[in-house]
């Protein structure tokens, strides 16, 4: 093998891993679907957002019929999971008034939200992104999330 | 009936409908009048907030010596029951601590009110628009919101 | 005169004193609905907005079909005027580029209005509210909100 | 025809009326792919937005790599167009040093843009929205935002 050879094959195989690690709208996209459809089964009409690894807003969709205060709610869970890299029904127990961080929910110019229907989206362990669902009960935009972290790896394998 | 009549009648029904599911500044001024006219009744200088489908204002009329911070409080009142789709006291009950609401109140810019004081406000069934009163103790607010209510049921029925 | 007769003529004195001074919503309705009327004639959607003399809001209506925008202009017209006690025309000349105001647009969080629609509204020379009106082109705003500044002068005179 | 036939009709009609007037996440998807398409055939990363007629969004999506700025720039034009029922190319003539509405740029909590990339989409000649993007220079933006309004246009045409 020469150089040449040697200089292509990195490049590669770096080029894969730095778009292997990353939010595209394609996913998201494809995501959205997915998540909307499954709410539209459910009865729910959901607003869906999905934020990248610098917890910047990549896609917000509003299904018809959806919740105006959704938009600002959903997209705020795709801020928070990324912000603080966990699913917002792992920081609901926290921030309840005598828990560990009771209060973060002042901070941030009232973008954290505290309750159920926000999930990290990771590639290879890595967060890559947030989901946040919101339009139904708490519990069906927790289902939602989940269901949504779910397929996200499913489409991870799939593109990658 | 000929082609001519026929569309002439469905011209009628349709321009009917098409104004039936909407607020309007003339039935809003009627229901504020009448809200307002028992506030006083009652004793309760109140701010009486009404917006349209879109959780736009439409009207917000303060009574002599009410409280500087009733404006904010009956607005966002307004806003809170058409972009959640249900009264500021069913939020209540939701976005106490522990509740699969909580922390709703912070995450849309302060705009959510989860006391009591705001109804939705429907025309055959569907929500166009909502009426936020505040000024009373929130049992007074809430009362007022819901006679509220039931006046603007009985103008739709003698205005549509 | 007996002491009652002298008591009875010094509250009638001190009772329109004291009210004389005062934006109420009553005045406002009425003046709203006349600037409403004439805004119709000229084929204007507009909102109307009057403030009292600590510059806060005592009644925002906003007519069918009036620009969204408009709430938050003709409201802060009404503030500005009240605020700055000069009409928002005036204040126009004094915030263009290179005029004594120039910048004063970018203080108080956006509620500075410099084109044309609101005036202070006075009873025997004092401010005691503002009007802003916001739906046509800058000159039909202005028109409408010298009208209004009239139709309240008239309103004092008939009313008190 | 007798009264059973026309009732269809009548319903088959007022049906299609109340759906056509109405912005859809369907039809803003469709709308967001094709800008995007000519975003790319151009070399821009754009935001695209679009609003509905309350001037609440339905839509946003980010390309890749497009400028972070850009979201609230294109969520920002997709309200000004429907909440001041202009391209944002019209505004920013009425909005420079000494025109009419110098100064609209600060009056809505930083919500009014005034350069190019904005339009209004209409059915049957109502707003029911609005089209915001942002991403290039402000010649591409008005290009792709106009390009999008004609596109909408043709799928209102194919679609009802």
């Amino acid at each position: 093998m020469n150089d040449q050879e040697i200089k292509k094959i990195v490049e590669t195989v770096v080029g894969n891993i730095s778009t292997k690690n990353e939010m595209t709208l394609s996913l998201a996209k494809k995501l959205a679907e997915k998540v909307e459809a499954e709410a539209a089964k459910i009865g729910v009409n959901a607003v869906v957002a999905v934020s990248n690894s610098g917890a910047r807003p990549v896609l917000v969709e509003c299904m018809d019929d959806s919740y105006i205060a959704s938009y600002d709610v959903a997209f705020n869970k795709a801020y928070t999971v990324v912000a603080l890299k966990m699913s917002t029904i792992e920081l609901k127990a926290l921030s309840q008034p005598n828990q560990p961080l009771y209060g973060i929910q002042f901070t941030n110019d009232g973008q954290i939200v505290i309750f159920g229907g926000g999930v990290p989206l990771k590639i290879n362990g890595k967060i890559v992104g947030g989901l946040g669902v919101s339009g139904g009960s708490e519990d069906q935009d927790t289902y939602l999330a989940d269901f949504g972290g779910k397929v996200f790896d499913e489409l991870v394998k799939e593109n990658f």
